[in-house]
């Protein structure tokens, strides 16, 4: 890190940078966003490869401009230095925009407000739509680096099973995990687009917790340890006929996959209905990545999971038992919430270069929750699975 | 928190809550605000002792109305279940108020606008400040609360020592740190009000690598481990001659303490340079809580410190040394963020009843970070410090 950060601002390839940045001024072209100006550290991660603070300022035609406040000593690629926003309005002179696209979804209102006088005159539009958009189409290289992370989660869940000892309870596991996923090099942080989902590192659902109602808009729940936490592991006692559910960060990279693989202590101690529930996880992800092909409705695939649940009468398991998920699938990259969303009412449409987290999981009283979670990418031709580890109910090593 | 959760929304004792509403209540009166719309996580645990989804309108006069979408089941204190914001209007029916207060400094531009329109016809005003100030002046609850986390801090600082072993780098010795902690209850979020601030559990900043700039507003840097999240530990191995700078999360029980120390693995290794500097850091602490009373300047304070650094001639290192921060101190609670701020320009007057995190630090080129961070409470007749850390350079056990 030392040397680049001493280095040149844009730490993406230069090739990479113009096809990321071909993307976005297609997009800003079909809504007739003329100008954007990025500060959402998750859209100037994917602009230029590093986090920053300031702003990047890009005209649908020309150079674009990256203002920078912090951190000191970044050079090359026409870093312009600034203590405030309202410089911005200098260095782009009498070349202002039509209009300019600034990231509604997600900057608080009054930064909006103030970036929006920075370009005084100019009708103000929704940037966010563009940049989820483009986004949302991983590049080849982007795709190398959440292949890369999923490597590294595949290496954290193998250990998974021999760091359970007899007594343990959710957290005491949650806390072993992170702890070797972060010796694994995973960064810790956990995006999450926008304020109001808050989760540390992941989710570890041991026996009746999985069906603690939580407030937060993430497939499962769970109670927490805390009311300024409400979510994820509570003390639960890991014991024999219960699962646990781990769910957890794989952000090795800046890009992560999602991962969701349960475990019991003991052999032979698993009802058949949640046995039978697993299955019906497996086979939805079969059934769906066989339907996951460019062109292909979000919402088809929702459905065709959701007919595959009431054939099997799983329904009142399904995603939740006291309170149920609205989706079971989203997409993932640097943020863990990204498009499409594969949900009943989403009117996305696959697209080649989509990586998706499907999530088909139920809730079974008494037992815990059960299924898995993949990441796929969606190439042309087939589907690729980033998350390989083994989708049975594993069994610790005691 | 099982029980809990099927319990009622309010989780304060009501006392508590009609004192913290009250001072809202006195602030909005200030402001002209005749009633605001909360649905921001760190004010929604504020008002009512838990994170929900959903929203607290509170009027001026009346009953506040919790409206709740997740989680299911909460109960009693009037809690109205809505499925999207429109549904507010219903509710309030003809008691519109004159003007609505909005969180316009943390909620996105969207929120506002679609929350806005659920007041029609109704002037709108900012309450993120009223909320600032409120919470800055924490209740006798909320001190209880934080020198809960306090203690837990200490217990945790008081096992670095141990966990120590040669060869170690500074992301290793995090990691087991973030380990202790997690197991001593540390909830692992670390709430920063706003988005633009990311920090995974707090800083662990060895040797040189205390010099690497960053772009957050913290007050210490670091390269970071990849250039997503470019601050604190970046692998550097920890050698005698240079410090561990340690700072790292506080957050026990959804209040948090900010505590700093240094360690070095062998005795007689430091600089004169670096054990002077860290002197100095205690001496400010113990000058500027001299001088924390009520009615106080923090410019004053912020200056005080700047005077005792020039006559120790250590002012090209005070607050980093290739980057400086703008601030030596910051209210702390339920975020790491809070008011006041002690800076420069800082127009806030100390209060009794905040709680105010110090951190005069400095960085020692070849050595590393020294100096030391504790909270204190601000009270009538006497300043409190919660963090009670040996405050002198510790020797890792070797």
């Amino acid at each position: 890190m030392k040397d680049i950060l001493k280095n040149r601002l844009l730490l993406l390839p230069q090739s990479e940078f113009d096809l990321r940045v071909s993307r976005i001024r297609t997009l800003m072209d079909s809504a007739g966003v003329k100008a954007v100006l990025i500060a959402d550290n998750a859209n100037l991660y994917y602009i230029t490869g590093r986090v920053f603070a300031g702003f990047v300022y890009l005209p649908a035609e020309g150079q674009p401009i990256f203002f920078v406040r912090r951190p000191v000593e970044l050079d090359g690629d026409g870093a312009v230095y600034i203590r405030k926003p309202e410089e911005i309005t200098l260095s782009i002179g009498l070349n202002m925009p039509e209009n300019i696209g600034l990231e509604l979804d997600t900057l608080p209102y009054s930064s909006v407000m103030r970036l929006h006088k920075v370009f005084p005159g100019t009708e103000m539009l929704n940037a966010s739509s563009v940049m989820r958009q483009a986004r949302a189409v991983k590049t080849p290289h982007e795709i190398d680096m959440i292949r890369r992370s999923g490597l590294k989660h595949e290496l954290v869940y193998s250990k998974i099973p021999k760091i359970f000892t007899p007594g343990m309870s959710d957290i005491e596991l949650q806390v072993e995990i992170e702890r070797i996923s972060r010796l694994e090099g995973c960064l810790g942080q956990f995006r999450i687009s926008g304020s109001s989902m808050e989760l540390h590192m992941g989710n570890v659902l041991a026996g009746e917790n999985a069906d603690a109602p939580s407030p937060y808009d993430f497939a499962m729940g769970g109670a927490g340890n805390d009311p300024s936490l409400p979510v994820g592991a509570d003390g639960t006692l890991i014991t024999p006929g219960t699962t646990v559910m781990v769910d957890m960060n794989g952000n090795f990279d800046g890009y992560m996959t999602d991962m969701t693989r349960v475990f019991t202590p003991e052999a032979g101690y698993l009802s058949d209905l949640a046995l039978k529930a697993h299955q019906c996880s497996i086979d939805i992800h079969r059934a769906l990545t066989a339907m996951m092909k460019p062109g292909a409705k979000a919402k088809d695939l929702w459905e065709k999971a959701e007919e595959m649940v009431k054939e099997q009468n799983l329904h009142s398991y399904y995603m939740g038992h006291r309170q149920h998920a609205g989706f079971i699938g989203h997409g993932v990259g640097i943020e863990i919430n990204e498009l499409p969303v594969i949900a009943p009412r989403s009117r996305d449409v696959i697209s080649e270069g989509n990586v998706i987290a499907l999530e088909p999981k139920f809730v079974i009283p008494h037992v815990g929750a059960v299924g898995i979670e993949n990441t796929y990418v969606v190439h042309s031709d087939r589907v690729e699975c980033l998350t390989n580890s083994p989708e049975e109910i594993v069994h610790f090593d005691i």
